[in-house]
């Protein structure tokens, strides 16, 4: 899916929400485990639930790996089911030398058919460059949210630049507003403020609302830019909602009540 | 497998070398195609061919997971059939936040039954602490061997050290040296000496010998250290030394060459 559709998307739906599906055996309501595919029958249902206030889906491929062969069943059917017109993103978070990148992003854009894929940036360039392509995303890790984004990231260079920074300015050279996007923490408001000034055009990818301590109202006013240029991803606050027979309908809540602060939001911008 | 048992692994095999095993459908010998599963037919001919040679097997993950399901099946295939007494090594680079680092950490750990898996850093303490387990390794990214490796990892920081260094030298703090090595290339042996004087403890898992051009008497000497601390790994050099029907023939020649020249190192160092 290029920019053009996601930003129609976004304005037609009036929503800028990516649902993680970090689906987990352990946390789904347990009625679904007589089910051939567990993890796929709640994806459904979850699907179904919140298509309408979706614009991206976002599995995190850990729980799907973690179960062997099964897992990537599991996934790939999850896939086939998302309509066409939702962006996809495989959060596996990969990164190698040049000639393995490369089946990464076979493996993420064709053989399970991804719209987009998150990437770690530490070994450079030749680890970023294979997953660009014009008809996909590669979204870099920024600044993460997790209190482990001090260690490195956050570190100050020679240059008077952070490392995220730095990280983000080079990789914006190398992908283009059309096919890279970055992760950037909502935990940090801030920050993201900061972001938008250096890195003006790129979507940025925003976790951590809800769950862990980051609010939407600050997120956007500091990451919308003129197409809009967010995605805020929920995962935890939508898909266990609820945790008995009527998960789907409370994730369908969930989403509706997010979706409709972004639509405020993006009425009171003049976005839509 | 453990520190004691690896450094006894080495001391009787008169060798620390890796294999990897990233074995791609499109460079294996044609006649395996004929096979219903050609990857593992592949890989059980080289372990059978470079098994008295090599200390460790380190499978590309992204080689496996390009093919699908079925390639995490040829995955578990090939590491049922490695002998127990040989490390094998998850060459996956993962990394998220706590939580989703603890199922990738159950998944190759557990569910695959890996002995070790290597690391990418970036997101920090809270990525790395799950991959700590006193039965396993932790192999964190520290300089890799890659062109790359210059546009983050190397970048200086206001503290006068390099990325990397900061990096290794945090990370040692978390692992000590029965739970975690490091990555470091071999393209740059005068950074291994320094490396070395800065961690002296950790075991070192060199790429980049041979095919990327680094030497291995000259990672030898700035990485051994009194528990020898080194593993250096060949893929290609070894894996597609030859490419008829009789390539593992010509692997384990290869195989038997580099062990031949990592014996004589450690006898001029008294090692062994």
């Amino acid at each position: 899916m290029n920019r053009e559709s996601l930003i129609k998307q976004i304005k037609k739906k009036k929503s800028f929400l990516c649902v993680g599906l970090d689906t987990d055996l352990k946390k789904i309501p347990s009625h679904l485990l007589e089910h051939d595919d567990p993890i796929f029958e709640f994806n459904k249902q979850i699907i179904d639930a919140t298509k309408n206030y979706a614009v991206a889906y976002k599995p995190n491929i850990a729980f799907y790996e973690m179960l062997g062969p099964k897992g990537w069943e599991s996934l790939q059917k999850t896939l086939d089911y998302i309509p066409q017109d939702i962006l996809t993103i495989a959060d596996a978070k990969r990164g190698d030398i040049g000639n393995t990148s490369t089946y990464y992003a076979q493996t993420f854009y064709d053989t399970y058919s991804f719209d987009a894929l998150t990437i770690a940036p530490y070994m450079g360039s030749d680890s970023v460059l294979p997953f660009i392509r014009e008809d996909k995303w590669a979204i870099v890790l920024g600044l993460t949210s997790n209190a482990g984004a001090m260690d490195f990231q956050n570190q100050k260079l020679a240059n008077g630049k952070l490392v995220y920074e730095h990280v983000m300015e080079r990789c914006a050279e190398w992908g283009n507003e059309g096919n890279m996007m970055f992760v950037v923490g909502a935990t940090r408001a801030a920050f993201i403020a900061d972001l938008r000034k250096r890195i003006p055009n790129h979507f940025f990818l925003v976790p951590g609302v809800g769950a862990q301590g980051g609010s939407l109202s600050d997120v956007a006013e500091a990451g919308l830019n003129t197409d809009i240029g967010l995605l805020v991803n929920s995962s935890r606050g939508i898909i266990y909602a609820g945790s008995g027979k009527d998960f789907a309908v409370k994730a369908e809540e969930a989403a509706k009540e997010i979706q409709s602060e972004m639509e405020k939001i993006l009425l009171l911008s003049g976005l839509i």
